[in-house]
């Protein structure tokens, strides 16, 4: 069976992308991040999520960003509530963590290289890169292109990596029925990026505002 | 002043680039990693020659990559010894480790991004770029093509990214020439890929193999 690494955040975004990569017969190997994220609480979930989907593995990568800051996730920056959809669009909100997938990505590629897998997943979609610059198709692009002239594994043994971003042009609704439909233990995912220590989602921040109107839209209940 | 990153390893090319740069009117932000390597001593080197140089700051991240191994650096593979020229040029050397650049980068630019600089520098050159894909040019070229896509300050703020390489075209040769020149404290500076616990070289790795010779070739003694 084909090797993939899929980054996995415990959200729902990237457990919709590791079922798809599952359904697509890829082995996957699951990899997290403890970065320093304000919403830590997402690692047990994204634990869950990798043992329900059938994760042949799953690590989690310690990386300190609260080194650097800069973001509402990873120092003392609130995380803003209550946004109307209007004023979420506006620029890159300060919820963007520095250089995030860059490093993300990076780790992958050092897990992928190492199993002799080719094929990364990440769970990058329309709603992100309207704001996030590095969630867009051309960030996506320019790393794949990256990733074959950075290892050994590209230029000895001709191996191409392949980046599979298969929620690139769907909105949250459409993500959540494909969700749905690929059998992701939705109820345990958690997108809030200021969370209760208990794992509740505040409901109010960006995260939780798309995802009721992403539910809402699709039809279905959020339990 | 102008801020920039610079990676600093503790061996003799990236504090040549980090006299480069001050050199260049530079403050100078040294970003070091302990990553599991095997000669983590060159850790305390980094934070000599920071201090000597003149660097405004210097941060140590600490990044587990060993937890994917793959390399002599960071695996139980031995590193190799007394190999000839020849040998060494063939192929991608098993000290090679897997997208370690690419990871080293990444951080870089969180940082600078962070700090509000666009200036990234890092000491990769001719003799690496024979073994190692990613210190060639066009894995460069194609990371600084990628940070000026993946941040908020390039996309929203006009920052244009550079990756400065002074040592690019040099021979080790060159870059001890260089180093004295700067007033690189080079007898601190640390090469080896294998040392004793109490920082001395091991005398028979390529890295200590390449170092004897430029120093030779440029007719200097290695204190």
């Amino acid at each position: 069976m084909k090797r993939a690494v899929v980054l996995l955040s415990g959200g729902l975004d990237s457990a919709a992308v590791l079922a798809w990569m599952r359904r697509e017969g890829y082995a996957c190997h699951a990899l997290s991040f403890r970065y320093g994220q304000r919403h830590g609480v997402e690692l047990a979930r994204a634990a869950e999520i990798a043992r329900a989907l059938g994760a042949v593995e799953h690590k989690v990568t310690e990386i300190d960003l609260r080194a650097f800051g800069g973001s509402a996730l990873t120092a003392d920056i609130a995380v803003p509530k209550d946004r109307a959809e209007g004023e979420m669009s506006r620029g890159v909100p300060v919820t963007y963590v520095p250089a995030r997938n860059t490093i993300f990505l990076a780790f992958a590629l050092a897990y992928a290289e190492t199993i002799g897998a080719s094929d990364l997943a990440i769970g990058v979609n329309a709603i992100d890169y309207s704001g996030y610059p590095d969630c867009r198709p051309e960030f996506i692009a320019a790393f794949e292109r990256l990733a074959n002239l950075a290892t050994a594994s590209a230029t000895e043994e001709g191996a191409r990596f392949r980046i599979h971003t298969p929620l690139q042009h769907l909105t949250k609704a459409g993500i959540v029925t494909l969700a749905l439909e690929l059998g992701v233990p939705v109820g345990r995912t958690l997108s809030c990026y200021d969370p209760l220590p208990d794992g509740t989602p505040c409901g109010r921040c960006d995260a939780c505002i798309l995802r009721r109107k992403g539910f809402a839209e699709a039809g279905v209940e959020d339990r």
